[in-house]
């Protein structure tokens, strides 16, 4: 078992969906993604929140395990954005965000923070993730995230991070957008052609796509009749993909591989009510059962190859 | 081995794609879906079409082993459909449609046809599947596939031959519109509580959920990187699913399980060309090429239940 370092924001979110609302949330890019990993490896944060973030969420995620040594409190406001969904929840439509503390935040690693071996850039501006990117000391992993504002505003900046990283996770739109093709399977190449060794396309209620040199795996959404709220089921699963490599020990194509099955299970439980309620207080058995579900949901009965042959070929 | 019988239409298709267009190609619902169908069983077309219909159209169907004692011949012109895709090729729009023989077609089939056992009732009209499927003597399977016209226009109808029908077939934009929700997974569930044994909602690009009373089945889209015509490809994946449960015989569930791979390899194949270009004339080993990569494309490493466990559990 190794460790995780997740890098990235800490936010308070007012949501609203066709299914409620929330005021005030815990949310951010590194919040979801740091509890997320949590559950398969020790666990630290590194981001910062305002004077006004309340006592109570430092100690939720505390109380995950998560070693918050990296969260900064400074003078000033806490990150916060506001946004809704509408009926089919496909996408986040923001209101309003607010940078407040962000906007003078540099991640400035620890030694002991540099060493960490796993490490999960969370969705923040890209010239800061190269920022923390460069201090690090010979991880095994680097995973990076990011949004559709980077690829619009800070395309340049967003091309040398992927360089640099070992996983790459996008959503379906943005790797469209990045990669100027409607076509999924081309983006993909074109993305790992990039630098980074293993691509997720992360696609919602369609699941994730994951290139690699000398593999293509499509893996199931596991399927949820009610999503409450899909905020933060992104960073979800990138944080638990990265955490559950760093509990595997290494970074092996294969098992990435592995650790997307986990991925898509740990974003189906952050979609099912609304900020952090669910996935801060997964029990084991949850997490076991739904793993041994995804497996069955991929699973074909065995087909004998006797019965492709085709009954009728025509005279050439 | 049993037999397939394919019911539906025939048309002269006039496409553009951001990849070309083609001009009077051979088309419609029951073409796309015999053809699929005849690599797996010995199968029976059951449509109508003008005396504007090109012979070599009809040498070309039946090249394809394809029994045509069905495909009627009336005066008038054949069922002609105009239309095209826009860059992401997502969905089809509709320049013309002229219905043509269409209008005074009823599909009467002969005592032999009413006793195929395995029957796939394509795209056309509620009234029409209906009235194909009160003729049939007990079959094993009867597949229905449907398109958004007739979830605005004949809802009714719609219903009442889904009541009755083992396999239904309906895109994902089709299934959110007809259960009136945009969640997949409560429409699959609301489509199987209707009626069909089995509920195959397709996706395209994201493949296709599986849907019955003991299983759920995610199958991925066989990935196609230059996809240069999206017609038919639905018909062709309810075809070939048809044809090749014919195959095996019996329309068990797990039969149908297996029959939705064989159903997403085929679509492949049909969306890399115009028309029926791609599979009039497809090889053994392309079809067993990508059975074979598919399964790969679902296979993920094992995972040891032992690194499910969390690793840190917070005191409650």
């Amino acid at each position: 078992m190794s460790e995780a370092l997740v890098i990235g924001s800490v936010a308070l979110d007012d949501v609203e969906t066709p299914h409620g609302r929330a005021t005030e949330a815990l949310g951010g890019s590194a919040c979801y993604g740091s509890v997320a990993a949590s559950y398969f490896v020790p666990t630290s944060l590194v981001a910062v929140v305002g004077r006004d973030f309340p006592p109570e969420y430092r100690k939720q995620i505390e109380n995950r395990g998560i070693d918050t040594t990296g969260l900064q409190e400074m003078d000033g406001r806490t990150f916060r954005w506001s946004g809704y969904y509408e009926r089919n929840m496909a996408a986040a439509h923001t209101n309003t965000t607010e940078l407040n503390v962000f906007e003078h935040f540099r991640p400035d690693l620890t030694p002991e923070q540099r060493r960490k071996p796993f490490v999960f850039l969370a969705n923040i501006h890209p010239e800061l993730q190269v920022h923390a990117l460069r201090q690090l000391d010979n991880p095994q992993l680097v995973a990076l995230d990011t949004m559709n504002l980077w690829i619009e505003v800070t395309k340049k900046e967003l091309r040398e991070a992927i360089r640099s990283v070992t996983l790459l996770l996008m959503n379906e739109d943005e790797a469209r957008q990045f990669c100027e093709t409607p076509n999924l399977i081309e983006a993909g190449h074109a993305l790992l052609g990039m630098g980074p060794r293993s691509v997720v396309i992360k696609k919602g209620e369609h699941g994730a796509l994951v290139f690699q040199k000398d593999h293509y795996l499509s893996i199931p959404a596991f399927p949820v009749r009610s999503v409450k709220d899909p905020t933060g089921a992104g960073d979800t699963f990138a944080g638990s993909m990265v955490g559950y490599a760093a509990r595997l020990g290494t970074a092996t194509d294969e098992n990435i591989r592995r650790a997307v099955v986990i991925g898509s299970i740990m974003a189906s439980f952050v979609v099912e009510d609304f900020s952090l309620k669910r996935t801060l207080g997964l029990q084991a058995a949850e997490i076991e059962g739904r793993i041994g579900q995804l497996q069955a949901m991929m699973t074909v009965p065995p087909l004998d190859p006797a019965t492709f042959v085709p009954h009728f070929a025509p005279a050439v």
